[in-house]
């Protein structure tokens, strides 16, 4: 069993991807689009690509391929999943699945009628840690869960240019803490309170976001959780999580190069984490592209699936809305204005 | 020089107080009251009291006591912090200094207005991880801060007849930590947004608490905090803190009884954390009455003032009052009504 | 420029090199020799090796080949490498090179004269925990080495079987960590003294070693060593290292699967060591033919050479020696009995 | 019940002694005696000592006097310590007993036949990680113990006059690890083979002394040991021990100040150790001083008796013999030498 596989988008990530890819033995990425290609040949023939077009709709129209990848920019996302789903291609996409609920539940429902996998790429959920933690949860080795903390800084913040068009900090960044969130407790979200400020640059907060928040979680299950988010970490990519429960405690730290530690006159040091979610998340981003494959293969049911991305985005656009009216937001009014 | 000292209240901390005063070569503990004294004879005579009374007045009115402690149920401390400023006497009051901020800035204005030393028993200032950890913020080694995260976990929740008398979990418990935010910060706090919930024991609610918090703050240096109390952490008090600034971020892990690793076929262990407040701050108690002495007998500023107690009893307040509405409330809100 | 690579020998050890072979883009592995090969048809066909033959000569005689891996059993390792040698392949040789320094250096002699590159197996050169102490060592990050600490003990013993024909435990286990010494400290080691045990299984006592030592070391530079080695650690694969030195200290812990920290009514703990040399030097065992393939494509020193080797080899031999007289022994001692 | 002590020496390690007596309520410290008193006066007062004295017999002819805590030079101990057990005296006396077995065995015998207590000063023994580490290995938890390690290096060397009258690196220092050797397995050390080097300062090597050394131990039960040893660690007191056995490990680290960790720009840091014996073993000075009135006030055996004391010295004698000529040296021998 193997599977054809194309990749709509060639930036960072779909090429980040497409490495990832060639490591899956079942796996061959057999085309590439992207609006220019020119400077992506000698790229393509190093990585044994046989089709690089600036057309996807030559991906979807190919019937030997059997899935793609949406890495192209995230307003495309969701009419490609629906254009994909039409043709009966499974489906990995990029998080966030677009920026308009509305938008979002047409494309899941379109995957859905059309019976196709879909997977949101969630990376997070595939890294070792947070995994173990889900597992203990799961196996009630925390009792009924009570507190949940993430915190999660980026070494450095984007270009104000990249901010601009990001949809912020809630939907570009702490989308992922809020996945996680649901992940973690295996129980959804009701209820957000958000704080914001602009304390790293001022160009942010002048662009219109913010870039440091922590925002304040209800869940189904009565437990309450909170994520704290900077865009810049000096120190490097800040990835913590702990849950909190009727009997016990589990902490995942920050994983770094070396565990090495150096004693000197001046100080007792060890290495400062993994810089970025590249260095953090490389075994991640191969175990989501590997298991998104046997899902496909062996019919199981995907890790992320396009409802989990729509929730994502739902308590993402929450805490937006949380954060300008100042007062907590309920996910079901979301819901429903987005239902409008 | 040295300094006569009084006990009011032979409770717990009371009994705590004077044999941490004994330790202090400055001070003698002359005297102890308490509303029933018949079963503190012997102990009152282990300890060389020379005087136990049922009457605290018998104290105040003692012209060799230089300073009393005050010690008895939170109602009656405003009434007593002023009876001993118009008795001339240096005060060290328990925490909280009352359930009334109004109370409490009458007692605070007969302090002052008598010139003699009023310090709160917040008793974590004085422990040696949360001061380095002062020092660092004021040294800028994290630069501005940015955010403020606090864990304070309880081994066992207190009997529910405590619960009922405790003015509620924000101003029982939290208020430690809202006076950690100020100390930590160095600024005010001006909002606060708290979520509440009842997942340790029923009881608690039916008695109008709750046993869970998380509480977001804002400072008026524009950075952003959360505190998560929980009455019940089954692996022992759970008392950390991080402080994350523009340079870097210094984080305080919980103390444990030894640093034994022990690995076998099972798993790799250390020890739980040290179990409750008399274990984890031995030292912090110690310190804040030598610290008191040393403020008297060399007119030192006491390391936390009445104003100190007044700003946490507003925090508690407000946080109750966002529990009640559901919104963010501004301290200077609470303010405003205290003066009514 | 690109390498063709045949593989001799197909055991674990074999099979591991060619998968991570295969992952480095400038290799091809065309060949693979094993006494028997009936069982390897299918996996080889897997791993589209061309060349499946059960006489090595046919390997070194194919002027395609440009390297080959030694991974056949020890006592054929010398006579091997001089084959290659003369058919003027470049060699990676499995550790240790053989049992006897007469053999290792006429090896060496050979490879050295046909001008091959000749690199040995020790792995754990390449480990970035012991890379990063090495690297602080060089810096004089640590000043001058005085002492040096390696603790090596496996999950279990290998079967009676193997065991008797291994070498002994300094042969076959300790050998590594006497290479480990040679790398970090940067200078020879000239003495050491043995003591050795059997303290995990009587099997072992019986089959003539022992499964528990600690040797000391002394160094060209003046330093001192200790290496403590056991078969078996019930807890996992115990791989530990420190060094102490005029400025200070380094150390490497062991790697664990995750980091998660569980803290419950019992106890506090976290993941055991990873399990054994497999999962601990995953990336070490890659590294070690890809660093290979670049010494031979751009003509650089190899990382371990014949020399480390043989060294190792001596050094283990000393280990013996001490044991089983109960004295010191100087490794010229050694070296010179082996120049008979 | 209470004691009354008299201190003979009251140098630095008496006049802690002193301090930490005065903690223990059962205990008054009546009398204290040196060579030259005339600068003590105002610290014998301070400290509320009765009897302050030039002559030591003044305090073992004191009939209200029940014990004697022997803090002089080492060379007086052997004899103060027969005419304490003489006068009926129960004695603490300061590590080593004597630089001679046949004194510390004359010493130990007066005090058999007195029937009074003898304890010595290995401090050590009272540390909690350490006492721990004991209880994990008596109660079974690693098992049949296979391997001890311990790494007990100073901050800094003692002035080189120091040196010269200290009876050597192993007599002076390295004899706590031996004490501690025997303390944590529970089995008498039989064979002992050291290395030595002059690393730190030139002009110990010079005074006749080493100041980094290696000792690889055997003991009776069969089981491997290691103790290394420097002068000078620039990152303070370092004290770490580790029992390994069949059933896994035990390890205990050093002690910091604070648990707090600093993250920046340059790296991740924590406290030092604490500085050296009077930090890091506050606790343990106190608690054998305590656990000495109690053995006395409820006839119990010491904690560490003159038999302990024997034996450390034994030891000592042992490596610096195996230091001297090479070669390992069973303990037995240096028994019966010192028997001569």
């Amino acid at each position: 069993m193997s599977l054809n596989v194309g990749v709509i988008g060639a930036g960072r990530i779909g090429k980040l991807h497409v490495d990832n890819l060639r490591l899956v033995p079942e796996i061959q990425v057999k085309s590439v689009s992207d609006i220019v290609v020119d400077h992506l040949e000698l790229w393509a023939k190093d990585k044994q690509i046989k089709v690089l077009t600036s057309d996807y709709r030559q991906i979807l129209n190919d019937h030997e391929i059997d899935a793609v990848f949406i890495c192209s920019p995230t307003n495309t996302h969701a009419g490609m999943i629906m254009e994909a789903a039409a043709a009966g291609k499974h489906i990995f996409c990029e998080k966030p699945v677009s920026f308009s609920l509305k938008e979002t539940e047409a494309a899941l429902s379109a995957a859905e009628k059309a019976k196709v996998k879909l997977q949101v790429g969630f990376n997070r959920r595939f890294d070792p840690n947070f995994r173990k933690i889900r597992s203990l949860v799961q196996d009630g080795a925390v009792g009924a869960p009570h507190v949940l903390r993430i915190t999660s800084r980026d070494p450095q913040p984007p270009g104000v240019d990249y901010i601009k068009t990001s949809g912020g900090l809630f939907m570009d960044m702490m989308i992922h803490d809020f996945d996680m969130a649901r992940y973690i407790m295996g129980s959804e979200v009701v209820e957000v309170s958000a704080y914001g400020a602009v304390l790293v640059d001022p160009s942010i907060g002048e662009a219109g976001d913010i870039d440091t928040a922590i925002v304040s979680l209800k869940f189904a299950n009565g437990a309450l959780g909170v994520i704290d988010n900077s865009r810049q970490a000096v120190y490097g990519y800040d990835q913590r999580l702990e849950v909190f429960g009727s009997k016990g405690a589990a902490q995942a730290e920050n994983n770094r190069p070396t565990n090495v530690e150096v004693s000197t006159a001046e100080s007792v040091s060890k290495d400062k984490p993994l810089h970025f979610f590249l260095e953090r998340y490389t075994q991640a981003y191969i175990d989501e592209v590997s298991e998104f494959a046997e899902a496909i293969l062996y019919d199981k049911p995907v890790v992320c699936s396009g409802f989990d991305g729509l929730q994502a985005q739902r308590i993402a656009k929450a805490a937006k809305q949380s954060l300008e009216t100042g007062a907590p937001v309920l996910l079901d009014q979301v819901s429903r204005q987005a239902a409008i």
